[in-house]
């Protein structure tokens, strides 16, 4: 008897970079595949002492159930640094999620009908193609170029299909590392404008740059139709799980009945440590602290990629996050250069996985943040071989 | 501009039961509403400990990123505890998740198109009608009586429709307290043999038993057409969000693809917490402290119901769980009494919420769990005379 599934898991399949890095688990392998952040900077006594504090002065509060949209004083401090940015927000048009990752279920089950547009940046992140995936929706993938996307590519697909999402990381993208220019969201905003296209502008690494100056919230420019996603983490760690939505009243509405349906409420225990881990420690200097690191780590990626890589690999040089990305000369398969670079126990990311429309063949990403400089050095020392023997 | 919501919205609307706890939030209304299990049971100071053993070994692993299907640790003692019941799981057939909640969106999820069916019992739980209600199904609800549904019902039903999934509390019901007998437990299998409806056994009160013995678990009698939703929130705390998915391989390799799209994995920090618990603590002596807790308080409702209540108001008398559950005289409506209740600052959950169909206008669920037996008095004596007033 075959068992009957819904129609929509024929198209989704597991994410083919988590069976990726099952490869990479084996500690021989130096891994610039996975997305994960340093552990060393993850702020283990802090949390420690965080979570004391929490089960020894409020310990039966912080086990019982909770509200769906999360703790109020959590809300509240999410909002507070919002405002230091200059982005108006308040505490009820936050939610917390499970990650951000969940935003995006969250978003697709509000917002989405089989056969809507969904756009996306190509490449883009690929957990997001999943996530959507679920939805049956129709994807529109418009080129990232080296600033953002190309805002004519942009109008011509709304003109198209005037999609219900458009779902965007602006800031050191993942994959690419690429970061809107400020002329590029203001060229994107004025498309977007007298649109009923809601923006989601995906910001986990915002926080995490190490040269030049932020730039705006899409939210200063489309309001509430801009809704904004943010996740402790790469600020804190992800095994905390927490996330957030910042919407405006009507969708907020909406997300908080999905959440309720979806788990009732975040994991509350977590929400009081990490609240608790707010108020004690000075987040803005933690944060500081990684990005130091971070710059350090890529600056060292960058400069033996640019020694040891063959001129004809070219590279993004990010100004933060975690990521950067590579194109190889077109004929060559990154999926192929994966193979041989395996055996000489070096990893990564072949990019094809980022297209939802194909393509990207002959491309990769390459995480810095989660490597030491020796593994960095002797990593891209041996892809840098690899390459050269993939090409003769 | 209008904005464009997903036609699954117009379905769903915020948890009416939701909407009255806020209502009942005010310390001088004695609640019955709610779904709380007692806070004076929670192992505070256990995991207090279990969180700083966790932090202070193995700090950087448990703060970042995880696998899907959970802590394998964790799953294994779950598998475990269900070999000691004797029902065969293997760890590869367990995938944690947030709450059992989450298992019935992953289920909706990984199961069901727009219009496929999904049989109910009369009442249910309403969570699960609100989370398989975003996959807009057609619910059809088969009656419960004393000791399980009727079985004639559910093969007309079955004939009628072969539908997707049938979900049970086949344990001290919510909302009901009606727990299943072996008798109807094997004409139920009986019934659903030969078919290709999977039953949905969300089972997170079995511990909680007071009288009586364990049925057998539906697995035993379905095999792979059975899935086991479990959940560490009433008999640890529901505030670490830990439940559980057991299901076969062919039913678990979707569910992973699934909750990788709604949130790549459970709170990893929790999950390590609670495993360190389940490691230094003695479980099963917990749950005896607490059954014994929960059966001294639902005796004493059932007492003063008894000794307070007219004679024309029936109701349950659970053999275990938190809940139990009164039919007024036809005629009354429950949410008439519901208002006037409140005004005398009694609070209880109007059973009409708990009908997938509508019906249930004379029905009421009181929760036992979350009071001790000085407000049990006080509140039932103010309801019985609430109930008087509004029959005459």
């Amino acid at each position: 008897m075959t068992r009957l599934f819904a129609d929509r898991m024929s198209s989704v399949h597991r994410s083919f970079v988590r069976e990726i890095l099952k490869v990479t688990e084996n500690p021989e392998i130096i891994s610039f595949a996975g997305g994960l952040p340093n552990p060393r900077y993850f702020p283990v006594q802090e949390v420690a002492h965080a979570a004391e504090e929490v089960l020894s002065q409020c310990g039966e509060a912080s086990l019982q159930y909770s509200t769906t949209e999360g703790y109020l004083p959590l809300r509240e401090m999410i909002a507070e640094r919002y405002a230091k940015k200059g982005v108006k927000a308040t505490a009820s048009e936050v939610l917390i999620t499970n990650g951000s990752q969940q935003a995006l279920d969250l978003m697709g089950k509000v917002f989405l009908n089989k056969g809507d547009g969904v756009i996306l940046e190509r490449p883009t992140y690929l957990a997001a193609i999943q996530s959507f995936g679920f939805f049956e929706p129709v994807f529109h993938s418009v080129p990232l170029e080296e600033d953002g996307i190309d805002p004519q590519e942009l109008e011509r697909t709304l003109c198209k299909d005037e999609s219900k999402l458009f779902y965007s990381v602006p800031n050191f993208q993942n994959p690419t590392g690429i970061t809107y220019s400020r002329d590029k969201l203001k060229a994107v905003a004025e498309k977007l404008s007298e649109r009923r296209t809601v923006f989601i502008e995906d910001n986990p690494y915002g926080d995490l740059r190490f040269i030049g100056e932020d730039g705006p919230s899409m939210k200063n420019y489309l309001g509430e139709n801009a809704v904004l996603l943010g996740s402790f983490s790469k600020i804190v760690a992800p095994g905390i799980r927490m996330g957030w939505i910042c919407a405006c009243e009507e969708i907020m509405e909406k997300l908080i009945v999905a959440k309720q349906a979806s788990d009732l409420h975040s994991n509350y225990l977590c929400q009081r440590i990490l609240h608790q881990y707010l108020m004690d420690s000075d987040i803005e200097r933690h944060i500081a602290k990684i990005r130091r690191a971070y710059k350090d780590q890529r600056d060292f990626m960058v400069h033996t990629m640019e020694e040891t890589f063959p001129e004809d690999v070219s590279f993004t040089r990010p100004e933060g996050g975690m990521f950067l990305w590579a194109t190889l000369p077109e004929s060559m398969s990154s999926l192929h250069l994966f193979e041989r670079a395996i055996k000489d126990k070096v990893a990564f990311v072949p990019g094809q996985a980022f297209y939802a429309d194909g393509g990207g063949s002959n491309t990769m990403r390459l995480n810095y943040s989660n490597s030491d400089k020796e593994r960095i050095f002797e990593g891209i020392t041996r892809l840098a071989k690899a390459i050269k023997e993939e090409a003769s």
